[in-house]
């Protein structure tokens, strides 16, 4: 018999039908027992009596198997229906006991068990959920980029000098030289806006931060867009509630369910985001939290929270864009606002009062990057192939980048950022 | 005025309209000059007199600039139409000529100089085409397995073992532990069958490989996929040549201007592409390249033209695929034949006579892997996390990997895989 998927049993009461899958769990209740089968999508109930489960006899939970039985309506199975009369049939057997027990809730396995056994945890409803999500997200993105005429790139990992200015960067032995892992594809996407105007990119990106914190891992997948030909920032962030748009229609559209499982409700995106400029967030923020925001180049994880709160009261909103960062804190390749020099043309995008994108437009001129560099004391020798460009014709140009795992983590309310990514990599963690 | 594509040019003669880009040529014939403005996606020329030209005092080829003008039907032009009457405004001027001209044919071009001048040379209207299949490809891949329930992963690239089994890694210093770059996704994608059955993911690999070919590169973008359920390698192969029907189909549909631009034909895809059994390609082989053919694990670069030659003269088709490789030049996870055992449940998919994609059937049984790695003189231990999703039920399952510049190179006829890279790692080269 054609097997079906588990989410199309429901569908199919009174008939026969074949699931294969793996075998979440087995619970006798007396003369009978209630087996869940898992597979890709969803699960299902199957209720067998004693002789009908002789071909699982030494065998363990994530067996694969197959079951064949006649689809039942039943209000306390998942999906309403339940297999009856079944024939069982195993594909592969398991003979250990799985490390996590899969039928039981997530939340009673502890994160370092997770991690461990993520070669196992993952198959949890609930983590498959947010990596579902994860796949959605990055459908979206894309989508929202490729109607907009952006085309996709994929730049080197490997890299002679450090994106962003030094530190944090893992060393590669290159063939006896040394190379670093790109902190991020911003230099490429810079030189591409001036072959194809507008591009992105999906990728891993290295930083080499010894942060052992709940929203810090070493490895994580950058969602990148440079556009050109942009009056100033805002034209950036035009775009980006664009690309959130797209995400979050496509996450709405092909995960409900993983939604519901998740207990997790989508934020609405306001026809125009609301938006402050940093000087207003700082008078905004001294009352409450001191006068000493004034002298900080950068909000506070509080004052990023004050605010979120106040988008929310005052504007109906989870998103916030607070503009003009001073520039001293803000890489090299910043455009500063010509009528405040030492605020920039940058933004950050807070979600429900935490930074999720940082963006801006950057510097063009080939001269400016030379001043750049000089005022913050760096050669321009080593990032000369990137230089060129700006020697030979480049636009005004921004962009942005989404961190994919945390975008996720705030948008479902992860406690964790490793939560978000299937095989975290951290200071402890090489493996799995 | 609005700007607009220079695509969008040759629908509006008799109008006047705003075209922004680069200033790919200027050619003085007399009193009037010919400039060549090149935008995103295509150029668009336009005659001035000396007297409009004065906006482009000192400035070079490449500097960035606005021609209004009015559009004119001339058959001489690129896209029969060329601005006439025009006005000229500087938006980025450039004042050195660029290391390469792009108003130039390619060919000219020596490849040390396309590589080493990449940030600009990338901008030849003929490299973009190459690239813009490239993302084509790409798009066409990711929608042929969307639309089968394919999830898309992003796994570690900083991994603590070598995957395919030790030698080519780049190593890594982890916070002061050796770690290793992924050479493939391999072992992640088939884990990940155990999580949502049928995986695939777009990412940079690499290969620390000390050859200077025209076919290595150390880091390039893998095309993977997995899935669980198979009953064999051709259920594996009838995947594959589905998802490069969409990847042809999908270029087909949005590159036209690109593939006539580099003078590149489509091949059609057999509704059924014709194999050979590996056994049977040698028996072929005997006669043209020597008995000694016998005694090779593996298919010579003269063994796959000819095989290619000969599926195309007894089949019309330019792929053919060869399964049923020896083991013993395969990886320790390739599933066996098990009615002819030195025989493996592998392909190799020839693409006119080069091999262009491989696959096959997995192991599935932890004691399956145990026994191969043994046989090899392998320890499972640095694979101990893989081997744990083994312990725990895995279905029957295989996949593939498309190199995604390998693709287009032969698709596209391109002598080094270096052209089909947009900024290409090697043995030389960190930089760019």
């Amino acid at each position: 018999m054609e097997r079906i998927g588990s989410v199309e049993v429901a569908a199919r009461v009174g008939q026969r039908v074949r699931v294969v899958g793996w075998l979440q769990s087995l619970r006798r209740l007396g003369a009978i027992s209630f087996l869940v089968v898992r597979d890709g999508r969803g699960v299902v109930q199957a209720v067998a009596d004693q002789a009908r489960l002789a071909p699982l006899a030494g065998l363990e939970a994530e067996s694969v198997i197959a079951v064949t039985g006649e689809v039942c309506a039943e209000s306390q199975a998942p999906g309403g229906v339940e297999l009856r009369d079944v024939a069982l049939e195993v594909l592969a057997g398991a003979t250990e006991p799985p490390p996590v027990l899969l039928g039981k809730k997530l939340a009673n396995v502890a994160l370092p068990a997770l991690l461990d056994h993520a070669v196992v945890a993952n198959r949890f409803p609930s983590r498959r959920a947010v990596f579902r999500i994860a796949a959605a997200a990055m459908r979206g993105f894309r989508a929202a980029l490729d109607t907009e005429q952006f085309v996709e790139i994929q730049s080197p990992k490997l890299v002679e000098a450090a994106t962003e200015g030094g530190a944090n960067v893992f060393a590669v032995d290159y063939f006896g030289r040394p190379a670093y892992l790109a902190q991020s594809p911003q230099l490429y996407k810079q030189i591409m806006v001036g072959v194809f105007e507008r591009v992105y990119e999906v990728g891993p990106v290295f930083r080499a931060e010894p942060h052992d914190t709940a929203r810090h891992i070493n490895q994580y997948t950058s969602l990148d867009v440079e556009l050109g030909f942009v009056t100033d920032h805002f034209d950036v962030m035009a775009q980006l509630a664009r690309v959130l748009r797209g995400m979050l229609a496509e996450i709405a559209a092909t995960c409900a369910p993983e939604l519901a499982l998740l207990g997790a409700r989508l934020p609405g995106l306001p026809e125009t985001i609301p938006h402050l400029h940093f000087t207003e967030a700082v008078d905004r923020l001294a009352a409450p939290l001191g006068e000493a925001v004034r002298d900080e180049p950068d909000l506070s994880p509080a004052g990023e929270r004050w605010l979120g709160q106040w988008a929310h009261e005052q504007h109906g909103s989870d998103w916030l864009f607070v503009t003009g960062y001073p520039m001293r804190k803000r890489p090299f390749y910043t455009h500063p606002d010509p009528e405040r020099p030492a605020h920039s043309r940058s933004f950050d995008l807070l979600f429900r009062g935490t930074e999720l994108v940082t963006g801006g437009q950057r510097l063009h001129r080939h001269a400016d990057y030379l001043a750049a560099l000089a005022a913050r004391g760096m050669s321009p020798d080593p990032i000369a192939a990137y230089l060129e460009a700006f020697r030979h014709g480049m636009p005004p140009h921004g962009g942005f980048a989404i961190g994919l795992e945390r975008f996720v983590m705030q948008l479902l309310d992860l406690p964790n950022i490793r939560l978000a990514t299937l095989f975290p990599r951290d200071l402890a963690r090489l493996s799995p």
